[in-house]
């Protein structure tokens, strides 16, 4: 703890050169120069430099960082007047961070061993919220109005109206959808076009479709969309960190 | 370094209940529980409790946290069969992540001194680029055609076409737009509904515009839009790490 300033320089300039794991807290401003220009002033933050060159300055408070960089960039260690100076450098788009450290409470580094597996789980039922929330998952201007309703013979998942005023009847999925999916979207359908005064379309949703009911879908005037679990399960817990969306997403 | 799991637990009790930083570099497994459900198999990764009650966990590779939360969680530390438990719940919404590690690398607790300010700068430049990069910062449905074109007396920063089909011309300035900024735009107007087969709208884009001018531009038909350049900057940003965006933006 507390290191020299020329100790964390040896670990930094070790750390980058074979592409570990470093970490230093300590006291450090950051300035940024690219398509915007931002500063930091002096303040204790933890900078990350990961394994694949991307870099992270983090801040007491916030789950966002307050710099980062992706992949890819090119680091540069040295100390100046006692100032230790990690700059990372990309070429495309030209970018530069730099973190300048006047004190060092802690310098780490080591090659994680990670090869573990992240998998990300929803139900169906996670599938039908997601698209009640982001209704775009199933199309552009989608608007939902009810879900897993009650029409004979059974419960609709997720039933609207698309930008051209049809109503849409969607059946979900979160497995490939065989014979049986397809029936039974056929069966709201029918039910629902004799009652309603507008064109009815349905829509299959699921990860994939079985080759061998492609034909039958298309036969009964179905249509299939494409929807993963997973992006369903990201899609919910996104919304749930708005905030942090709110941070990123300013494309 | 490599401390014993019950000295970890240690300061990372310490560190929870006294809001301190903390991290730990560790072997460990995550599971999240929420409104989807995930699951990470054990590696090395890095786990950041922040004083505001946020979390992340960082692998070796990538700038997305391959788990996170944001503040105001609660965190129950425990040792069990000897794996240190760090456990994050929320309540609204429930959602809870559970980090466990059965070998511990570092660990790290402090309370950052963080009162430096985070400043973002735009020229006018870049507000004429994030315009044309992001056009619904203008308005939905605005349709850029050209920038910094010679329209006699000058040059108009932005020009294109809204929704409705009509040319819009655009003057950007990056403090409160005044006198000379209405007239000047005025002028290009002028200058283009001489030639013009449709209908020209001028706005006027600036953080503000000063009281005394809004009759001015309302007598001369011409629109007020509201846009910051820090926000601009943000956009030019952001551009640049659009698998950041990506990853976080799926609301």
């Amino acid at each position: 703890m507390n290191p020299e300033v020329t100790e964390a320089e040896r670990v930094a300039k070790d750390a980058v050169s074979q592409h570990k794991t470093l970490i230093i807290v300590g006291k450090c401003s950051v300035y940024y120069l690219g398509r915007a220009k931002s500063k930091l002033e002096p303040g204790e933050r933890i900078l990350i430099v990961k394994e694949d060159g991307s870099l992270l300055v983090h801040r007491s408070v916030g789950y966002e960082p307050v710099n980062w960089q992706p992949p890819g960039c090119i680091f540069h260690v040295h100390v100046k007047d006692n100032l230790l100076e990690v700059h990372a450098v990309r070429q495309k788009p030209p970018e530069s961070v730099r973190v300048l450290f006047d004190k060092i409470q802690m310098v780490f580094a080591m090659s994680l061993d990670d090869t573990g597996e992240f998998s990300l789980y929803a139900s169906e039922e996670d599938m039908h919220k997601a698209i009640l929330l982001k209704p775009s998952l199933l199309e552009d201007g989608f608007r939902p109005i009810s879900y897993e309703k009650k029409i004979e013979p059974g419960f609709v998942d997720v039933y609207g109206v698309d930008r051209d005023g049809k109503l849409v009847v969607v059946e979900v999925k979160r497995k490939t959808a065989g014979k049986e999916a397809v029936i039974q979207l056929a069966k709201y359908i029918e039910a629902i076009r004799g009652k309603a005064d507008r064109k009815v379309r349905g829509i299959l949703v699921a990860p994939s479709i079985a080759k061998d009911v492609q034909r039958l879908l298309a036969t009964l005037g179905l249509e299939f969309k494409h929807l993963d679990p997973k992006k369903c399960a990201e899609t919910l817990r996104r919304a749930e960190t708005k905030k942090l969306d709110e941070f990123f997403k300013e494309t």
